[in-house]
């Protein structure tokens, strides 16, 4: 069974192998890293680059440890506990209007017996996503997008890529607005031990998402990094990013459960962009590129 | 006593004559007014402007109604009640780093005997509050501020303005940043009858309140708004604005009552600004102007 150091270990190396990838791919931009210790225990390495085809990314590691509050180890159903949480997280926002924006986390969490009882019931899950924000949603990227992450799905388990689609679109879905983020992606949580699935199962399936990550989002950078654009796709895609803002400080449970237990503040809005605008009820043109893109922005499209 | 007719004709007049002297003072910008319904009951009149003097402002008046959620009327402790809601709220975000923005309210609220019942306890209340955000804080207007506040404060009850000073330290408090959102001003809740403070001195208090809105800030724009800038100048307000948008997405608990509970997302989101930036961790000059505000964004300072 993989251990709580085999996994950290390996998203650090995640880590490490992703922002290589990235700063090949901008060719100019170059990570800075920030160590952070939490004061409960654990920490981790946060990482921003500024570059000329990423405006603002940030690909987060931590591994952080301490008690388990008696809130949670009461719905968990569990005596006093401590919990060990580790994972990876990625925002990217490009500085061209025709690359999307991209989410990306995989996370592993554990209960640690306090007291060395012999009946403690352990608890382990795994969870993450990946997500795609497009500024104007193109079909055949959105198509390409979501055929990947079945084909990696599908690699492990048949009921993943629906289940986990149908996730997404409920999860990242921005209420006050009916719209969907982006066009979605995979959305899972608490994937403990279940009949049949091992925990090395699990293992290699997040392993598959973290490493699925690269190759999507760079094939879709290099088919649109050339293309043109206005002023107005511009401001478009400044519109957008609010409503990114929007979903994360509004919606998003891993940001709102950050800032609510004093985690480190500047890496969890890391995810925020590096500049936003709001236009005061902002309507599209009708048959407009942009109006297809909000047509678009809708739960359960089948874009299998 | 005043009725609820009566309060709404006055917010409504309110919101006429702050709209008349913001439009002056801008000299070019103009309102642009959206008429809404609620499904629910009653509506309201949104107005925005985007001219010379202020990058966006909104100025919004409301007067709604309908049932009383069943979790707000057993935390009254009420029967199943109607409500009636009405009120001004105003932001305003100026195209200057020199000048501040600021955001006022005023808001009366009672339940409606639903059934007639001779023993209904009816309910009612008056909240509101003003709060400066300057971009840089000047301590010469932060006094102004507040003593102008404290001075409509103190004609209505001496107890109102260091009660109602500790409640907006308190309440403009972005917890996440260890920041105030600005240097504070008043903020008052659930004001209703009281020993000795009849309904009539509460509404007095609310239309004074209203009525130093505009000679308060009009008066700050007039001492600071030839004041030129730098291009630095204008970014670190940009980032000043996200500090905003966190406060207002993040913490406020009216724009949270707002989106939860399907109000006019537009009018509720008025309040976000036309441009905000994030930069990863960034760290101010020490004894710089920037480094000078951020000191002062403090609770529990005596401006008066």
């Amino acid at each position: 069974m993989p251990t709580k150091e085999t996994i950290t270990k390996y998203f650090q190396s995640l880590q490490n192998d992703i922002c290589k990838q990235l700063e090949k791919a901008d060719g100019k931009g170059k990570f800075k890293e920030d160590k952070w210790e939490r004061a409960g225990g654990g920490g981790g390495r946060s990482r921003v680059i500024q570059g000329q085809l990423i405006a603002k990314g940030g690909v987060n590691f931590s591994a952080v440890e301490g008690e388990l509050p008696e809130k949670i180890s009461t719905a968990l159903q569990l005596p006093p506990s401590n919990f060990f949480a580790t994972g990876v997280s990625i925002v990217l926002h490009p500085i061209s209007p025709m690359l999307p924006i991209i989410h990306m986390n995989v996370r592993y969490f554990e209960t640690v017996d306090k007291e060395a009882q012999s009946d403690y019931k352990k608890i382990w899950w795994f969870g993450g996503g990946i997500d795609l924000t497009p500024h104007y949603v193109i079909k055949q990227d959105a198509q390409f997008f979501h055929q990947s992450l079945k084909a990696a799905c599908d690699r492990h388990h048949d009921s993943y890529y629906p289940k986990f689609k149908k996730w997404a679109d409920d999860y990242f879905y921005i209420r006050h607005r009916q719209e969907t983020r982006g066009i979605g992606g995979i959305f899972f949580d608490r994937l403990g031990p279940e009949e049949g699935i091992t925990k090395e199962e699990r293992f290699e399936f997040v392993k598959q998402i973290g490493e699925v990550f690269c190759p999507i989002y760079l094939y879709l950078v290099a088919r649109n990094r050339d293309k043109t654009y206005t002023e107005q796709e511009q401001n478009w895609q400044f519109m957008r990013r609010g409503r990114y803002v929007e979903f994360n400080l509004v919606w998003d449970r891993g940001t709102k459960f950050g800032l609510d237990t004093n985690g480190r503040t500047e890496s969890i809005l890391m995810s925020m962009p590096p500049r936003a605008n709001w236009v005061y009820n902002h309507q599209v043109e009708e048959g407009s590129r942009e109006a297809e893109t909000l047509s678009l922005l809708k739960k359960g499209i089948d874009w299998v």
